[in-house]
């Protein structure tokens, strides 16, 4: 088989995390007579501050053409987030009906978890947060700046089509994993968008009776990442209630830098995306310290999409050994030393040699 | 001094640990010279299971004569969550102006935090929540039910007035305090809600040169409360957003159990109300083990809304002492097997005798 792949390295350590496992995943594809071809687009901030557009206005239509894309990672101190927003993330996932945002939550064995009483394999859930509306719909309005009572409404726009998309996903993982699906919802305070989202997994439940459902409020849900991530499995969640508790999912699992996230188009037509969780973090940005745990999971990820299930298995796995071997490097946010090169080297080692 | 206080038990064990409380608040402040008047009113979801509302139309009426609120819990298996919110807490803080909720997170010594490395007085932050609008403002709406791509419409709803007095009260709070303030934000998916707030922050700020304001999107914020909690002092937050933090604040530093809160109406025209953070458990009601010590904490907050500083201080180092002394009972939530009664007596016999 082969592929091609749009990479957007992005900003600040997105290059650098690209940079750092680009051929690992080509070469490692080519030993499984898997041919990938890559091709590079400097869309991003940098573009943005120069030309005033993150991403060219055909960017869609190149982006089509693809098997998947590659995302490294958005956002810059100069630009103001919700620019960087609207003009590159939301019109790629939104565009291609990436409804589905997939990001698993694993604890591995040689990874510490700042919970108390967490070991390798205790954390293994997975968030399925919807991905192309609700809080993130960009519909909203402010009245006249400086009103004396000023009143800004932002209001967020929950579709069946995006809603059924997101909890039939969450239903089918559950039922291929350990058959229990945690709904997060705000239902209490939220009359409109999240009673209509709780109908829609109840309706939806009627066709899954081997999966056992539990509801949580965002706030309890929230807690109970920390107070028992154990007891979860699958978890459906909004826009926002999944981005919230993904970043509580990779911290309890040791850290953001191994996180990997899948935005997925349920119907093929469109490429899917593929992005590390953490963000373009400046502050570390140029030491060569960002972990490229995140690129390389998201990689497997891209891999399991495409149906080359033994590739994805073998990078995933080759991630996993490599992070119990303790005298493996390792970068500064989960407790070694090693630079981003560093571990994609000996990773490298691993799997190819 | 004297004060009339109206105390409103509500659902589950927000009963049991008002009775387990109530004459403790009572004869503490009789040994300070200070009258306090209890009258309770029997508000909740069973009165909305047998006459269809939670309170009497006339409730806010009845409560504006009072000093201070004393609120147990509310929430029933059997009530929609929405319904008792509509009909209780929010015509209660709305009707009030309660626009200011207040909840710190300690981590009291003797009590064990769900994190590795943190113990006793390592977590010592407060949350100052918008406890009026926002996401709660019970604004949206949907189409016909079951069109094929039905749209539910969710409207969070931000005020100058409302904004203003939060960003103000945690300001003031954050000077008093170590004089650091986190603005926690989603600016970058809510170009109008939350650009609208930090600009509101922003020019406040101006007002507050000796405080230091850091600025945390709501993902990496929760994240934060997880992985350097004890770098947090003063924390600002939209309602949504400070009702998730402050579930994690609670189980941070230990049990929601322990967690106080407060509703303050910044302009002393109307009541404020306190009460604990936790629910109405129905899931361990009636087994008299539900912690004491959020109705505890959040009396000693009311008395120093009344100005009752060393009613107040009295009260919460009490509490501190009692979780501190590895002999002293204590609830089941946070590692003792003690009911809410053996708690109350022993902190009534530490106090009073
Ligand atoms: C960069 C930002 C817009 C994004 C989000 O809020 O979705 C990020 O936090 C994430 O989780 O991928
Ligand atoms: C009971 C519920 C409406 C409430 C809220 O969401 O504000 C609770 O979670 C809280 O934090 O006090």
């Amino acid at each position: 088989m082969s592929y091609d792949i749009a990479v957007i390295p992005g900003d600040g350590i997105g290059n650098e995390v690209v940079d750092a496992t680009e051929s690992l995943m080509i070469d490692l594809a080519a030993s499984h007579d898997v041919e990938i071809q890559t091709t590079q687009f400097d869309w991003g901030s940098e573009r943005y501050l120069e030309e005033g557009a993150l991403m060219p206005e055909d960017g869609l239509d190149t982006l089509e053409e693809f098997d998947s894309i590659l995302l490294g990672a958005v956002g810059h101190p100069e630009v103001p987030d919700h620019v960087t927003l609207r003009n590159l993330r939301l019109p790629i996932t939104k565009g291609f009906n990436q409804h589905i945002c997939k990001r698993p939550s694993y604890l591995f064995e040689g990874v510490q978890s700042p919970l108390r009483g967490y070991s390798g394999g205790d954390i293994d859930l997975v968030v399925y947060r919807q991905n192309t509306e609700g809080e993130y719909a960009d519909v909203g309005g402010r009245e006249h700046q400086g009103f004396s009572n000023e009143v800004a409404v932002q209001s967020a726009v929950y579709t069946r089509e995006g809603t059924e998309a997101i909890v039939r996903a969450a239903f089918e993982a559950a039922t291929e994993r350990r058959g229990k699906l945690t709904n997060i919802t705000k239902s209490n305070a939220q009359a409109y968008g999240m009673v209509f989202w709780d109908e829609v997994v109840q309706e939806i439940s009627e066709e899954y009776p081997n999966v056992t459902v539990e509801r949580l409020l965002v706030d309890a849900g929230s807690m109970d990442f920390v107070r028992r991530p154990d007891e979860f499995d699958v978890v459906v969640a909004s826009n926002l209630f999944g981005d919230i508790l993904t970043d509580i999912g990779g911290i309890i699992s040791g850290s953001l830098g191994i996180a990997p996230s899948t935005n997925i188009n349920p119907s093929g037509e469109y490429p899917s995306m593929f992005e590390p969780v953490h963000g373009s973090a400046f502050d570390i940005m140029g030491e060569g310290i960002a972990n490229p745990v995140g690129m390389l999971l998201s990689m497997s990820l891209m891999f399991e999409h495409l149906d080359e299930d033994e590739l994805a298995e073998t990078l995933w796995n080759g991630v996993a050994e490599q992070l119990a071997d303790s005298d493996a490097p390792r970068t500064p946010d989960i407790g070694g030393n090693a630079t981003t090169l560093d571990v994609a080297g000996d990773l490298e080692e691993r799997l190819l040699q």
